[in-house]
Formats: C-alpha cells, sequence, structure tokens
C-alpha cells in the first residue's frame, strides 16, 4: 500500500474541491455521528465504529450530493433536474431540489421499497415507475432529460454524488480516532469512490474496502477482474446497490482507491441488520448492514482491527424489516 | 410567558457554566443530530423536529452530566465515585471513569433493563444490584459513599447532570429552526430542568412541556402542586423516569422553568416507540418515546406547532423491545 501512496491519486475527484463542497451542503447532512459502538465487538470480534449516516431528514448520506447539484442548477440552471434512483437519491434530490425551488423528476422501478417511493411523492417530486429493474429506470431518465432538455443528474457517474459522498471521508480523517478498515457499501460507486479518494490522500493506510451482495455482483467483478463486468440480473434485498451496469469511468476511479471488493451472503446481511438492531440500537436498511455482513462472513481478516463502517441509510419498508429482524426460535421469544 | 420572562431566572443553573461545560464533555456526545422528520407528521399533525440523543458510545444524554463529573474528579478527585441508576447514568458514568482511570460503582435495581446492567458491568464499572426500586437504590448508593468515604453522585441533584443535559438546551437555541414547543421526558428532573433553563433565559417563547408516564407521575403532581408529592409505588416500562421521591431542589428549579408536565399512558408510550421505529427509523427505549406519547394523546394542543422531541436514549433490552414494536394484527402481517 505503501507504494500505491507515493503516487499522485489519478481520480475524477480532487480534496479542494471536496473540502469547498463542505460549505455548500446543508449542515443538517454533515459531521454526522461517529462512535466506537463497544456492545456490537463481542459478537464480531474486532473494534467497530459506526458513521452514521441516517439521522437526518432523509434517512441517507445521499443528501450530501443532491444539495451540491441542487445548488449549482439553482445558480445557474436548469430549474428541472431527472435522476433514476432506487430511491435514495430520488429522496434526497426531492428534498434539495424542493428548498431550492427545483422541479424534480425522479424515475423508479415499480419493485423499488415502497417507502421510499412515498416519501419522494410527499417532498413534491414527479414520479415515474418502470416496469423493469434499476438499469431501466436509468434508460428512462436519460430519455426524459433528452425529451424535456432538463439536467440529468446520474448517481456516481456526476461527480456531485462522489464528491458529497466524499465529505463523509474528510469527517473520517477528521476524527482524533485512527482507524485500520473503512467498510463501505459498492453500488455504483459514489460512496466508495468518494470516500475512497479522501482517505488514500490524507489517509493513505487505512485500507478502504467495499461490500456489495452476492446477489448484484457487477461492480465487484469488475474492480477485481479490471474491467466492466454486467450482469444479465440482480437479486438481492440490497435494493440500493442493486445495479448491473457499472460505469466506467466509475470503474477507473474505484481501481485507484479500493484496496479490496468482497461479496457478501444475504443472511449475513440480514444478520448484520439484526445486530445493528438489537446491539447498537440501530436501523439500518440492507444496503446499510454490508459492512457488518462483511466482519460476520471472515471474522479472521478482521481480528484485532478497528473497523468503521458507513451505516449509509435507514429507509425500508416496516413489513420487510420486521421480518426481516424478528426473533429466530431460540433468540429470547 | 412574557412577564415570566421578563424576571431573572432563579435557579441553580448557570449559563455561563453550561457554555463552559461543552469545552469539557468529549465531542463524541455533543452537537447531536436535530432534524425535521416530516414522515412522522402526517400520524402526528403538527410539525415534528428529532433531537437525537442516542447515536454515541452510551446511547442516551447521561454522557454529557458525566463527563463534567468525571472530569472534575480526575483533576481534584476523589478517585472513587458511585451513582445510583436506572442503567443509563451508571452506564455513562463507567464510560467516563474508565477514560479517566476512576474507580466506579453503580447501585442498580435488580429489575433494571439487563442491556443496560450488562453495559455498566461490560465498561468496567462495580455493579451492586438491589432487591427493590430506584429509590432504595439511592439509598443504599448513599450509604456507599458514606462508608467509603468517596464521592456520591446523584442524578438530578448533582449539578452537573442538569448542566450536562442543558448543553441539549444551548444546541436547539443555536438551531436556525424555530421551535415552538421542546418535549422533554421528565424523570429526577435533569434533563428538564437543563434544558428548560437554557430555553426560558435564551428563548423564552419556546414552551417547556414535561411529559412523565402516568404510572410514575411524582414529578409532575409535585409541579403541579408546588411541593413534592411522593408515591408509594411505580408501574411503567419506562425504566429511565421511575422515580418516587422528588428531590426538592430539583422541583424548584422546575417550577421556574417547565410550562407544564403532562402524564401519558403506558400505551401511548409503546405506540410512540413504533412510530418512531416504522416511520423514522429510531430505537428509542421508553423514556425516550414520552414526548411522541404526549403528541398522540393530545393532538388538538399541537396542531399548527413546530414541536422537537428530546430522543433521550436507545437502551432496551431486544425481547421487550422487540414485544413492544412488533406489528399488531392489520398492521401489514
Amino acid at each position: 500500500m505503501s507504494l500505491r501512496c507515493s503516487v499522485v491519486l489519478t481520480t475524477r475527484l480532487d480534496t479542494a474541491r471536496i473540502q469547498a463542497a463542505r460549505r455548500i451542503i446543508d449542515p443538517v447532512f454533515l459531521h454526522t455521528p461517529l462512535y466506537r459502538c463497544e456492545s456490537l465487538e463481542p459478537e464480531l470480534g474486532c473494534a467497530v465504529s459506526i458513521k452514521l449516516e441516517t439521522a437526518n431528514p432523509v434517512r441517507s448520506f445521499k443528501g450530501r450530493g443532491t444539495e451540491l447539484v441542487a445548488s449549482r442548477l439553482a445558480e445557474v440552471g436548469p430549474p428541472a433536474v431527472v435522476c433514476a434512483s432506487a430511491g435514495n437519491l430520488g429522496q434526497a434530490l426531492a428534498w434539495s431540489g424542493r428548498g431550492r425551488g427545483l422541479d424534480v423528476t425522479v424515475v423508479a422501478t415499480r419493485h423499488a421499497t415502497v417507502a421510499k417511493l412515498d416519501r419522494i411523492r410527499a417532498l413534491g417530486a414527479t414520479l415515474e415507475l418502470v416496469d423493469g429493474d434499476h438499469e431501466l429506470a436509468r434508460d428512462r431518465a436519460a430519455a426524459i432529460a433528452r425529451q424535456r432538455g432538463i439536467r440529468l443528474f446520474e448517481d456516481s457517474l456526476d461527480i456531485e454524488t462522489c464528491e458529497g459522498a466524499a465529505t463523509i471521508g474528510l469527517e473520517l480523517v477528521d476524527d482524533p480516532q485512527s482507524f485500520d478498515t473503512v467498510l463501505v457499501a459498492l453500488g455504483g460507486g459514489a460512496l466508495a469512490t468518494g470516500v475512497g479518494h479522501v482517505l488514500k490522500e490524507l489517509a493513505p493506510d487505512v485500507e478502504v474496502l467495499c461490500v456489495q451482495p452476492l446477489g448484484a455482483p457487477a461492480m465487484t467483478r469488475s474492480w477485481h477482474q479490471r474491467r466492466v463486468v454486467t450482469t444479465e440480473s440482480t437479486n438481492t434485498i440490497a435494493d440500493g446497490v442493486a445495479g448491473r451496469r457499472p460505469i466506467p469511468a466509475v470503474l477507473d476511479d474505484l481501481l485507484v482507491v479500493a484496496d479490496d471488493a468482497v461479496l457478501v451472503r444475504e443472511t449475513s446481511i440480514i444478520a448484520g441488520m439484526r445486530l445493528l438492531l438489537d446491539h447498537a440500537g440501530l436501523v439500518a436498511e440492507p444496503s446499510a448492514a454490508l459492512g457488518i455482513a462483511a466482519l460476520l462472513e471472515d471474522p479472521d481478516r478482521f481480528a484485532g482491527r478497528h473497523v468503521v463502517t458507513v451505516v449509509c441509510g435507514s429507509n425500508v419498508d416496516a413489513t420487510a424489516y420486521h421480518r426481516w429482524v424478528r426473533p429466530t426460535r431460540g433468540r429470547g421469544w
């Protein structure tokens, strides 16, 4: 890793711009809790800190990025924007756009988490549903942007999404604690490349470990093969990271900043959500439990280390969530 | 209320000391999330903001106060301290004392929340259990302090507990949003008098509304009758506020700073916990759901207002919590 550190980072991100972003983003999304969570540690066998991105008006980290784009659109236009979203980006864009008088359209799959769709509508955005998966929603958002001549906002490709996520990295680096590993959910790659860029530039000894579900492995496979690998379908409850077509420019950045990318099973994601609820008092959506899932699957790898996991969202459908976390027989009922 | 504002506040608290306290308390307990939570609002009929005190190493606001006393003990001694606790104060004192090499003893009732007792032990404190309720634990802690010649740390009576809680008030006042009402859990009174003092001094138009369970009404009855009223017993799941013997000096302060004190039913506390979980993605222990319970019981009182409720703790036993929040028939199962 020290060899890698000695070279200048060649990603699309720029640390000075990320630092400047902190002055643009609504403070309600910044300086989120970061704390050691010892009650998780007996089950996980390593020191665990939580970076909590759920205690804000949209219950995910996505507001950091949508604040940047909405602020720029409010200044220089156009005053209308469309994005495809599994639900969290759309909710955050709706929130940031509403406060600035922007016309926001969100395209999502009909199979998305209902609570996310309800919140997008409640925040005043136009919601269009497609009969298909997230990649179809991406295609449809692009078509709408072309037809209407409005801004297409693309998660992970558009630099604001990465810069917003990267401000989490600044907060990790600012903390007086030192970490061995940062666990980040891997989907389109904005969170991983954003956080990873800052860490590799300012704290290069910290391992950046990306975690993706086995049921949606496109970006992880791409990272390992150093070329874009797509998949035919996805099959995971972690809706927030269920892409099939990695974006080449994002993969390029990820190859620079990630130390490793691992895949985890659905049962581990559920166990992770349950552990966060029962031992840390935290609601995590499936994508936000990927880090804990990785710790559960490979305890030897992390033994004796201090890891921080980014709990990146808590938007769940209540019914599904109760089913995931309800105690199984023999666990006290 | 404007008449009340024109007089100098005559409580045991001092705003300059509270401001100074922020420089002593570990930052992990400060500047906690404060955000509008619109997803709660359709059910509650008013604008609701959350002040979240659970995303820290001890999952309650109590660390703010224990940091103050532990810091002073580490400087001037004695190096040993004992407190009675329903579990949150003891856990926080254990945390603050461990970092400063203090000898911490916690006395609790044998019927306390098991997760709280486990955390007190895990943090290295000596835990002594009594066969009785919280008032017996208070008596026993006082006896230990006399016998061993160590510091007795008394919740709500000792000014550090009130000053620590009062730093929450500073954060509320610092926020650019304006609130009509602040809902605080009422137990011994540290939270209510601390937050109340700051609000009445710096934002006197904000209503300070204390909420206590019908099953543990001693301080609320005392406030209404303007004299100490004790009760024979308590009967509530809100263990964090289940006292029977209000402290006269704390009642005196509460009479100065509280605008009202109300009692809520157990069913409303449970409904509040469920609402916070299902609509806000937040785990609240019963005491931390008292504010939402008050909103549920008297929606007309709050219609059209902007309230902030302090979610003051999330330490629950997993088994009991799952029982409280599990969906009832007809709610999606």
